[in-house]
This record gives structure tokens, C-alpha cells and sequence, in this order.
């Protein structure tokens, strides 16, 4: 069995964003397989009691000086989207959709989805915004609402969301090596020091 | 003028017990000063609407690995305290006192304090156990109430926490380079990469 990391996230939260620019460059140098488990920011903050750094103005603002340190350093091109907070219900059921129709899909949507959150951002609170970047990435707007109104995907991103809070996730990104769990994209060099103490 | 690094704590701040053991080492490798900050979180917290991470449950639970975890990555000694939160007021009132004191006092206090918070854990919720870990790092316990008692020394730490709140300080440990704030020890990182942008 290959070495795994699983990365807990939501579209919708900016740090994730940032991870997900770095987790398969260094799944790939520790030759790990990733597992993407979507969930609901929002629902695990509501079962946790956790709150959005931007419910405090000075975290607020702190936090945008703060992303775009990290995305300097990477050298991930990153722009707040000014239309923050987005309800990410329905971007998140269509990556637990996607996940369901394949590996192709499923990262052609993250990567367009993502893109269009905090990359080059669009006002994802609009559904004709959302179809048209949809559109834009290959995907029919029509299908894509069929998918996401399955009772079967909006079961499982619910219940993903539930897992998560049992096994201990407060916020997103978190990522778990096996048993071992790390909150915030500032954790990837612990999570690159769990895989390497992981023999295969 | 030497470059400075301004390093704004609470003694009750595991995060700030961190910074402190690596902050003397970056500012020796940077050529920079050390402008000594003490504040009340508490007193920030209630200012800014912020909470401490153990406020939600499962975040203070993660909390004692994540320290775990940098503890091990610097070779910190780290114990949490088993009677967190202590109440520092008297604490905080005593590094404004020693600072006015002179340096080596400060210094001598600083280790001292810091020490029976989370190097090997004292119950410094109890006075007589503070009397005594100032008795051993030679300090005289009446003389160190009259200083925490002047009316200079109480109006010193309100006004250091009041001026780091109109700056925007939200949490603790935080550090400037001068007009740059970074939140965390674990933004010590970027606070080394600001002070190579200073030339002296």
C-alpha cells in the first residue's frame, strides 16, 4: 500500500487554496498518494464552536497581509476574492460529485474551481458566475446541477463533514497521516516530516 | 541605529514561551535588537473580540500536540502548564518592573518566569509558589510586590496592551519589524526575511 495524506478541505477557504498548490509537489517528492476529502467549512465551525479569522476585524486583516506572505513565498499567484465569504455548498457537493465521476473530472473542477476562488477571482456567489466558469473548464452547467442535487452527493458531503469533526478537525486544511492530524497549510513541513518517518 | 525586532508577550502564552527561546538566537544571527513588549492577552483578547484557542475544545486539544511538535523541532524543553490558564496580571505588572530595574534583572526574571510557566511547570496561579520561584532566581518576594504595586508599573502594562491594540495586535507572541507585524511564533520566518530586508 502506497503512503497516504489526506487533505481535508473547502473551496471556499483561502489557506486551503494555498495548500492545495503545495500537497501534490510534495506528495510527490515523499511518493504519497492523496486522499481529497471535501467537507463544509461552515459546518464544521457550527459542530466545533470554531469561528472564521474574519470574524475578528484585526485577524481580519491581518490574515490578507498574511495569505499574501505565504503566496510570495510560494510563488502561487493568489488575490483575495473580494467577494468573501462565498456559500460553498454547492462547489463543495460538486467535488464530492466529481470525485464520484472520476479522477479526470474531479481534478479538472478543483483546479478550476480553485482558480476562480482566489487564483483570478470571480464572484462565486452568483450561479451564472459559477456556470460560466463551469463552462470554461468543460463542464455542462445543466449536468453539473443534476449532479449536485443528488441526494447521494449532498448525503456524502454532509457526512464527510460530520467524520471530520469526530476524528477532531476544527478548520481547514487539515491533513491526517494515518492517525496523526495537522490544522493549516503553515503545517506542511510536519506533515513532509510524518511521511518521511512512514516507511512506504 | 541597529535594526530592531520588537517582540510583544504574555508570560501565560505557550506559543510565546516558544518564541522567546528562539528569538534571541534569529536576533543575534540578524544583527538586530530585541525591543521587549510586555502586554496582558487577556486584556487583548476582550479589546479585539479574540479568544484564546482553548475556547473551542477540540482547537486546545490539537493545540498540545502542535506545541509538542515545535517544541521537538526547535529541542525546546516544553511541558504545558497542567494549571493553564494562570492568570498573569501580577506576572506581566513584574517584566514592566524588572525592565524599569535594568537588564540583567529583566532578563534573570524573564528566564525565571518563563521557566516555571512551561520550562518545568510551577502552579503560578498560587502566590506562595511565585514568592518562591522569586526567592530562587533571587529575587526578593516583598520587594518585587511594591514594584508590581506602583501605580507606574500598573498604568505601564494597561497602556503597552492599549498602544499594541491600536497597532492591530490581536494575539500573542507578535513581532514588528518596524511598521511590519507578524502573528505566531510560527511566522518567525518571515520576521528573519524582514530583517535581512533592513540594512542595519
Amino acid at each position: 500500500m502506497t503512503k497516504q495524506v489526506e487533505f481535508v478541505f473547502d473551496v471556499g477557504s483561502p489557506y486551503s487554496y494555498l495548500a492545495y498548490h503545495q500537497l501534490s509537489k510534495i506528495a510527490r517528492a515523499k511518493g504519497a498518494e492523496i486522499v481529497w476529502t471535501p467537507v463544509l467549512l461552515g459546518g464544521i465551525f457550527q459542530a466545533t464552536g470554531n469561528h472564521s479569522p474574519i470574524e475578528i476585524p484585526a485577524k481580519g486583516r491581518y490574515s490578507l497581509l498574511d495569505l499574501q506572505r505565504w503566496a510570495d513565498e510560494y510563488g502561487v499567484e493568489m488575490t483575495m476574492n473580494p467577494n468573501f465569504p462565498i456559500n460553498t455548498l454547492k462547489l463543495m457537493r460538486g467535488a464530492v460529485a466529481m470525485q464520484m465521476q472520476g479522477k479526470d473530472e474531479f481534478d479538472r473542477y478543483l483546479r478550476a474551481i480553485f482558480e476562480a476562488m482566489f487564483g483570478k477571482p470571480r464572484n462565486m456567489n452568483l450561479p451564472t458566475e459559477v456556470d460560466t466558469v463551469l463552462q470554461e473548464a468543460g463542464f455542462d452547467p445543466g449536468a453539473f446541477m443534476a449532479l449536485v442535487s443528488d441526494p447521494v452527493v449532498k448525503e456524502k458531503i454532509k457526512s464527510n463533514t460530520e467524520h471530520a469533526v469526530k476524528r477532531g478537525v476544527f478548520g481547514a486544511p487539515t491533513f491526517f497521516v494515518e492517525n496523526q492530524m495537522f490544522w493549516g497549510q503553515d503545517r506542511l513541513h510536519f506533515v513532509e516530516k510524518e511521511l518521511d518517518c512512514r516507511s512506504q
